[in-house]
């Protein structure tokens, strides 16, 4: 196949349509047409017949929607700066000391770093990204106004959504309630938490207060549980107690929740059930060895799935790339997915599932939506997620992001 | 840093020499010139006295020694072909069924993609390959000549070593030992094996077949052991002894050993001394959620350590690259190594210990070594394993095989 026509690809983001011509849309069996105008697709059909659009050649090319990251940590990057040897000893407390005491040297938050991340995460196609930024009495909210700028300097070309995440604890740092509650006056969309059992010592006053606040001010609620066994499955059960008492179904997300790969089968289907019934959404990153969310069980029960990479090149560790067909690689990967329906689920979480934890009203390769597209050579979904071929063509919002792995 | 300046690299092999100027080689702590003649490292120093070499600028890079992929399954590959959807249930017997229902269907073994896989190999650093090769009574040893020939067309831009491989049984399918011998007496430099226990049903029967061909041919042993738990654990046990029995010392590896990440530490302990003792190796993929081998712990008992990919875009799992620093990246981040040191113990599996585990009589950054050299743009090996950059240059015995990722 050839590279996609670069003389027919319009750079500049007007009021004029575009016609992507002779691609594969997922989902559809042949070849469709997909016209883009005002930044929305308005048809995909066999063949759309238009005058006035400008038509790029995606022939026998696969064509995605806008990739979405549902869980990272951009203020904490040192991306695109000089490599950092890992300094942290092999426990998660040295990690969080660690993280303390270097993240000032190292001049982080820092508004450099956290630009050319999503630089490179909008040329990979990612087209919306939830980030859970550090929030607590040294750093105040300094990671929230760098995450900012730095989506500021993207100008569209990717969508943040901020995470208020009391890393360093909640009730154990007096002062970071008040300022996660600044944060979220301030227009801050989410409210984050760590491990409200073994992390900040009182689960339910944890839980109470931070629900709470996401009440008050209409935010969502993003949840790390990396507590294990029994005591992170206690911890999602009293997660989704606090989502049914407080009405925010469809907003509460659980990340990485380690526990409900290390419970028994019938405990476990348990608290799926339960989770699908008050509309949790649970992010995995298969990071490291750690347990990979059950993504098929959890479907099967009907609880939306999400992944995101966790940190990338930071204080807590090197690893990430930015690039989320990566990302749904590793997903896929980890969960031992080998045929292609299966690895369509890792592409899923990290497309749709991303979509709905996000709360996007409009997403997807569905009229009406934004045009977030990616363009890739690959003969089946399945095949992208293996093969992370480079983005010949990244539209967001009808607006042409990228092409052939760079950003315009 | 600019690329690899291209007007100075040489594209044929010829009698004159090369100097690598500007670059780091790995564990040398300044910038050293690497002094290539005939085909071998000549000098490694600061600075080189010479005048009729002909100089490669590598300014800043970091130079590595040519990767090693010490296990992995050439015959099977679909690499280069179209994207074949995975079509086997989830059971171990299910891929194997399907393996012998399909693999004629498809024209597997095919040399058009064993040389597309080597070729990408190849152009992404690897020097030396390892490859377990099917024989049975339905392949014969097709699979071997195949492989052979794709060798050949690689014309010593990389070494391959085969193991004859029963993975359809050895005392259960008639005729297969008989093949194996064929295969040794033919050239074939190590004899394979599959669970001595849980898949040929006769653990002892099996091994003596499998060291007794091994001793007559002054063979290597590399045995596939999947089996977990306490029953793994005792097929270590069993394999040491036959390796102290039959004076194989050095000569036998274990692949996979799933077992020794699933028993008590202090069992743990033992099988490694015992490894260490008999001189076996262990070869880790770090394949889907499998357990990796304990790359610390068996380092600090004295047992050497390798990686390969496995399978790579085969009927038995469409992942893998065939780039040995991704796989390198995939060991370092399930074994959860963040620190430099830790890092570079998964390059050491991916280079020394895969030389090592192939009987390389020669090999690494020293004087008197074939030249087979990486270049990249890292300012640590542990970046170049997080990172996976460009191949700006890649030698084999003193020959540019690839320049900026592409093979010459």
């Amino acid at each position: 196949m050839e590279a996609v026509d670069e003389q027919h690809i319009r750079e500049s983001h007007g009021p004029s349509a575009l016609l992507l011509r002779g691609g594969y849309p997922w989902g559809y069996d042949v070849a469709a047409e997909i016209l883009v105008r005002d930044g929305k697709i308005t048809q995909i059909e066999p063949a759309v017949d238009v005058t006035d659009a400008e038509v790029i050649d995606v022939a026998g090319r696969l064509v995605l929607p806008g990739l979405v990251d549902a869980h990272c940590h951009l203020d904490k990057t040192l991306y695109g700066g000089p490599w950092v040897p890992h300094s942290a000893g092999d426990a998660l407390a040295d990690r969080i000391a660690n993280d303390r005491t270097r993240r000032g040297e190292l001049g982080i938050p820092n508004v450099d770093y956290v630009t050319a991340l999503l630089e490179r995460m909008a040329a990979a196609g990612t087209s919306y990204v939830r980030t859970h930024t550090d929030v607590d009495p040294d750093v105040g909210l300094r990671g929230i106004e760098t995450v900012r700028t730095a989506a500021e300097h993207m100008s569209g070309r990717i969508t943040v959504e901020q995470v208020a995440f009391p890393q360093h604890g909640l009730l154990t740092n007096p002062g970071t309630a008040e300022l996660l509650e600044e944060a979220l006056k301030n227009g801050v969309e989410t409210i984050g938490g760590l491990d409200p059992a073994s992390s900040d010592g009182d689960p339910v006053r944890n839980l109470d207060t931070t629900f709470s606040l996401a009440e008050r001010y209409g935010a969502g609620v993003d949840i790390h549980l990396h507590d294990g066994g029994t005591l992170g499955a206690w911890e999602i059960e009293l997660i989704a107690d606090h989502t049914q008492v407080t009405g925010l179904r469809g907003r509460v997300a659980i990340s990485h929740a380690y526990a409900l790969g290390q419970i028994d089968e019938a405990y476990q289907a348990r608290l799926l059930a339960q989770l699908a019934e008050a509309g949790v959404t649970l992010v995995t990153a298969a990071a490291y060895s750690f347990p990979v969310i059950p993504i098929k069980k959890a479907l099967a029960a009907g609880v939306n799935v999400a992944c995101g990479h966790d940190g990338i090149r930071d204080l807590w560790g090197p690893y990430g790339s930015g690039d989320m067909l990566e990302r749904a690689m590793f997903v896929a990967y980890r969960s031992t997915f080998r045929r292609d329906d299966d690895i369509e689920l890792a592409l899923d979480a990290a497309t749709y599932g991303g979509s709905r934890a996000l709360g996007l009203k409009s997403y997807g390769l569905t009229i009406g939506a934004p045009a977030d597209l990616v363009v890739v050579s690959a003969r089946t979904p399945a095949e992208a997620v293996v093969a992370r071929p480079m983005r010949e063509l990244v539209l967001k919002a009808g607006r042409i992001v990228a092409r052939n792995g760079r950003l315009i």
